[in-house]
């Protein structure tokens, strides 16, 4: 953070009302950016997709930033080169055969513009007997583009793993899709091949030479994009935000064959169409593999950043499109050098997501709405306000606990001009960022107690689990991704733990208490790790030694001797299989207790979990039982309920959406079961739609109403001294200790 | 069904408005009783617990049943010989070590007056360390009844299958602690030991004798009782109506490992404590063993009727009490001469379920209320008659499709003589009972179609399925179990085939369509056979050569390769189990077929199934999009859904709990997959509350108002001649056809 005021540092804030803020602007719209960059204090400008930079830029503002697109934007050597476009490995339609002849149109089903078949790989391709789950041979008829299955057994299901040429950029595609543009469609080069490798370091020299008035070079991003592949109709098909399905370029899976020993196939990429998404338990091939290409990523961005830094200008990433090997929490990013990451702000996650990659000084987050006309339409000018306060509120409670260094917007400025109201509460946001930003510099935010999350992925996916596509909402995930929701903005530390780092070296020191908390199966519950007897031996004694452990949705779950959670002697409950109806079933009552005293019923669990049963002893704090139960007996689900196990306590949640009372409930739980009732009613506000964060070293609290209706709320100190507040709608008041 | 005058016949019917009834009596209602049975046309009577016959039995009725008890009753042979007692295999309290010495005191939370611990067989005792999966070395303290692990492993969780002596039966431990009996406790005495075997025909042969009065012994029942266990306070622990747990005779093991050279385990019957339930997949060596077992059963069953018939008396059993082993529907059961089978009413499955049996002339249903004080209390008469109104409605309609040959009832007579409308609407009840059996006797009544319900057990457990304890609700159940309770009332022919036989010999010809019920991974929708390509080749061909599949909950289910359904492309859906989240469903629009003709929306699925979603092609019927989802992506799930599977059809439904019209859901459901729309408007009510059961031999009908209301309805006769109907409550209307 030092030569803060040294222009080209992308953390420059100049004076206490100003800086610490990107706007986009456009060549047509100069003198307007200039009164809004006054008003709102924008120290950086910035291009964005559909509008180009002004001359002169620093008439703006003292900083420029320009996005970079590294493997996109020259067609003209995409198409001199079409050997070296990017790769997919992709799966066909399954085709049940009806006799023994099987053909199998590849492309069927998948936008034509976005792919060809890859016949230079055709040596890579696999055909499945998927009812047998074995390989079967077959031909390719590569002018029909189908493949060709002899010999099938009837009503045996096939399909065919193919390699596919990348023909168009997928961020394009879907810009080109939802917004109707009608730009040159832009190809794709992947610098995994010698010539393209060389080619993306001169062209970067060369644009260094041509914009000598950025300071601030926006990646957007490196090399590969997250999978994201379009329907024969131009609907989005398959999105995975973590995917590394357009990363499997044939140079890249010699190299690591070379390196490895391992030999990927297609099905190793593929899985049977699962594409080893995240919610997989990752595999130690698959593991292997994402180390590789995420060393090549690394190796070649911190080449890039060399280029960028070697003409004096700053490097930046953005955290999406083509961030795929890039890693953030991995272990090669933080040697690249980078000194900024950018992404886009949704909520809570989102900016710790952000704010704690490690290895760059600077984490800017750009905020929604985005000046694009969907929101910005006539007669939808409180709408656009609400909807930024909104957006505001759940960033920053995160914000109040990790601070990101700067914010930003993304879009038409012009439009944005046109709603007063939405330019004068930005105005008073950049003021309260600011005061934000610059408190957490002089103090940490005050915790009660460090909590791990624990899952298959443990830091390498810090704050990124549960999630599918970047930031949207799933009938599946939301009760799950709820809880990190109301992590991100509790005064609780967070840590990140894998199954490995548990099985390594234990749960480590200073850690009160564990999450584990997923649908069962899936990477983020633990799938069969949870059939391995040291990691329970070493999350058994954690607890026993007198720590907590906190299960929401399917925790610790693998089917075993007709039982599904594996840690029931530490949770006190259990799901039904259907193999232990017999079993007689007392424990219904529901108690009041220190976790849900705030809220005696009502709870919003999301969308729950079924058939979890309390085993004797344990404390059921709510059950649902269905009024049209009412004189059934054998019947009721527990969907809260905490345990006592040896010295330690477990508390389990049935799910958890991300709500005010929901972090409370949360924050209640975590505190129970690392036994520190007592740390509640310090540096806290009774009525959970507000929330404190308390800054010791200058002891100065700041107190938050996350709601759009004034709060009525009992602020305690950190001495426990309670005093009554009235919090207008989306207040922060800063409140200055009595020591 | 010949000599149906003869005294002792058990089916005899003196006049079309007598007979076919069994009314309890009491050595103290004597002329109560002779009123009643008049009135009723009672032709049989019963002693029942806590009753016994008078002298003169015959001036009541010209037939005497009376209760007679194969292994308990006398307990002066019980305490001769304790070493012939009944042994039970149980699972100790599961322990997690906290150091490397583990104590179990084997007993506790069992009820000591039941069990003892079985020193004699502690060489079949076996340890576990079930976090590990293995057997462990223990010693055991018999004074102490403990058992110890020395060498355990910190936080891991221990077990002991032990044997125990069974000391008090357990069907007379239920009496006694619900209806505070104070009685002498029943031991009991197993005859696969050689002292007890010849004990048990000796002692029928005096009781014969010493018993001329009776016309039929009322067997309940024969040998072993289904798993029963009670809880140190006296309520009950475990309870399974088909559990083999009580004949785990160190003889019959013996026996079985002499024959099979299996030596079954401790471990084999106790399973973890999962004790073998129905609902786990049947493993070889279980089946086996059972087959062993009722075998044996049939033998000794045999000896016994046939002292019996040689005494010049019938015999009839009990399906209750100590029923396993007899296995009714299976391959020793016919042979085994009973003239009679009884078991308890509680709907139109145990109705069919009775009826059905093989093997026995006479079938008789016991109908609710019992009468006994619970029910027949002061101010509780039309409770009372409302009561038996309902149980009889959901019996009536099975009894019209397959009836039982005779009803009775238990308990004390003299209590529903207080109640003179429940007397009267007995009498008309028996009255149109008689019909309904003469009519049948008549004419088999017509069937649109064939139906297979397919799972693991067949027709071993015909009309058994999802079944806990006898006729019990369970919250995991009720939704399956409606599926068998509306078919017991449909127009169309059951038959249950097991995995095995559709292996051996395809689906059978003439089965217009299958039916697969249950919950994943259970025995009821298959388990691990749907990764059996075989049987996945025969379902398919069969449904695509053009028959038609119905998959409720969660049918062939089968987690592999990310998906659950196995039969997903006959189905064209599948469940959601997080690792297909990046693909895209776009099929989420509902549609008006057949299926849902009569009920667009609101359709009580129970508990539904979470997460299915439609495959591209299938037409959605009924998908639950959550009000507070609105405006969300990526949400919804399929409840009810049809699909074309090349010449076949399939229907997907999410649950089905009884009621009328989920039945009809299920009728045209079973209709539309077998292209037998036609055939609906045929023999039917419009009103799904009402149905009509034709009986084509002498072309009548029989309407029926399956409800407490009057219903309006559209009555079609066989060719499609409409006719509107008004119909009483309860109302049973006989139409004659015009042909």
């Amino acid at each position: 953070m030092e030569n803060r005021e040294k222009k080209g540092d992308v953390c420059c804030a100049s004076s206490p009302k100003k800086g610490r803020l990107t706007i986009p602007t456009d060549a047509s719209f100069v003198e307007g950016t200039k009164e809004i960059a006054a008003l709102w204090g924008a120290d950086a400008v910035r291009d964005c997709d559909g509008t180009s930079l002004p001359k002169n830029p620093h008439e703006i503002a003292p900083l420029v930033y320009k996005t970079y697109f590294v493997v996109r934007g020259d067609n003209e050597w995409a198409k001199k080169h079409p050997e070296e476009a990017h790769r997919v490995f992709l799966l066909s339609d399954t085709v049940t055969a009806d006799s023994s002849l099987v053909r199998i149109p590849l492309l069927r089903h998948y936008l034509k513009d976005q792919f060809a078949l890859d016949m230079a790989n055709v040596h890579r391709f696999q055909a499945f007997d998927r009812t047998l789950g074995e390989e079967v041979p077959f031909e390719i008829d590569e002018k029909e583009g189908t493949a060709l299955i002899k010999n099938a057994i009837p009503y045996h299901e096939y399909n065919v793993d193919f390699v596919a040429r990348l023909l168009w950029h997928p961020t394009q595609i879907y810009n080109y899709l939802t917004n109707h543009w009608d730009v040159e469609k832009d190809m794709v080069y992947d610098p995994s091949f010698p010539k393209t490798r060389q080619y993306v370091k001169e062209h970067l020299k060369r644009w260094l030479e041509e914009n000598q008035d950025v300071d601030v070079v926006r990646f957007t991003t490196f090399f590969y994009q997250f999978s994201l592949f379009f329907n024969e109709k131009g609907k989005e098909k398959y999105v995975d935000w973590f995917g590394y399905g357009l990363c499997g370029s044939p140079a890249l899976l010699d190299g690591f064959k070379k390196e490895s020993g391992i030999a990927l196939t297609a099905e190793d990429l593929i899985q049977a169409g699962q594409y080893n998404n995240p919610f997989l338990v990752p595999n130690e091939k698959f593991r292997r593999y994402m180390d590789y290409v995420s060393r090549f990523c690394a190796g070649l961005m911190k080449e890039l950043v060399e280029i960028v830094h070697r003409h004096g200008r700053k490097a930046m990433m953005f955290l999406g499109d083509d961030w795929i090997g890039t890693e953030p929490y991995g272990p090669y990013f933080a040697d690249v050098g980078l000194d900024a990451v950018v992404g886009s702000i949704g909520g809570g996650v989102t900016v710790r997501m952000l704010s704690e990659i490690p290895g760059a000084a600077c984490h800017e987050g750009r905020f929604l709405p985005y000046f694009f006309p969907d929101e910005f339409h006539e007669g939808n000018e409180q709408g656009v306000v609400d909807g930024f306060n909104k957006s505001w509120r759940s960033a920053r409670r995160a914000l109040l606990r990790k601070p990101l260094d700067r914010m930003g917007f993304g879009g038409y400025l012009s439009l944005a001009a046109k709603f007063p109201s939405f330019v004068d509460r930005v105005a008073e946001v950049a003021d309260e960022f600011r005061d934000i930003v610059e408190t957490a510099e002089k103090s940490a935010p005050y915790c009660t107690m460090k909590v791990g999350v624990l899952n298959a992925w443990g830091s390498l996916r810090s704050w990124m689990s549960h999630m599918v596509a970047h930031e949207l909402w799933y009938q599946q995930i939301y009760s799950y991704q709820g809880v990190l929701e109301a992590l991100s903005g509790l005064p609780v530390e967070v840590v990140f733990l894998s199954f490995d780092d548990v099985l390594r070296s234990g749960v480590p020191d200073g850690v009160d208490a564990l999450i584990n908390v997923g649908a069962r199966d899936t990477s983020y519950s633990g799938g069969s790790y949870w059939d391995n007897p040291r990691l329970l031996e070493k999350i058994r004694s954690y607890v026993a030694k007198g720590h907590g452990f906190v299960g929401i949705g399917e925790p610790s779950a693998y089917a075993k001797d007709g039982h599904l959670f594996a840690l029931r002697d530490v949770l006190g409950v259990d799901e039904e299989l259907g193999f232990t109806l017999s079993q007689d079933k007392y424990n219904i009552e529901a108690h009041e207790s220190f976790v849900n005293a705030d809220k005696k019923g009502g709870i919003d669990y999301g969308e729950g979990t079924k058939n979890v049963y309390a085993l004797d002893g344990t404390e059921v704090l709510d059950i649902d039982i269905s009024p049209r139960f009412i004189r059934k007996v054998n019947v009721g689900e527990v969907k809260l309920a905490v345990n006592d196990y040896f010295g330690g306590r477990s508390c389990y949640i049935a799910g958890l959406p991300y709500n005010g009372e929901n972090a409370r409930l949360l924050y209640r739980a975590l505190l129970y079961v690392s036994h520190k009732e007592d740390a509640l009613k310090k540096a806290f506000s009774s009525n959970p739609n507000a929330e404190v964060s308390y800054y010791p070293e200058i002891d100065t609290y700041a107190v938050i109403n996350n709601t759009d209706h004034t709060q009525e709320t009992v602020f305690y100190d950190a001495d426990g001294e309670p005093t009554k507040l009235m919090l207008k709608p989306t207040e922060l008041r800063w409140i200055k200790g009595k020591k």
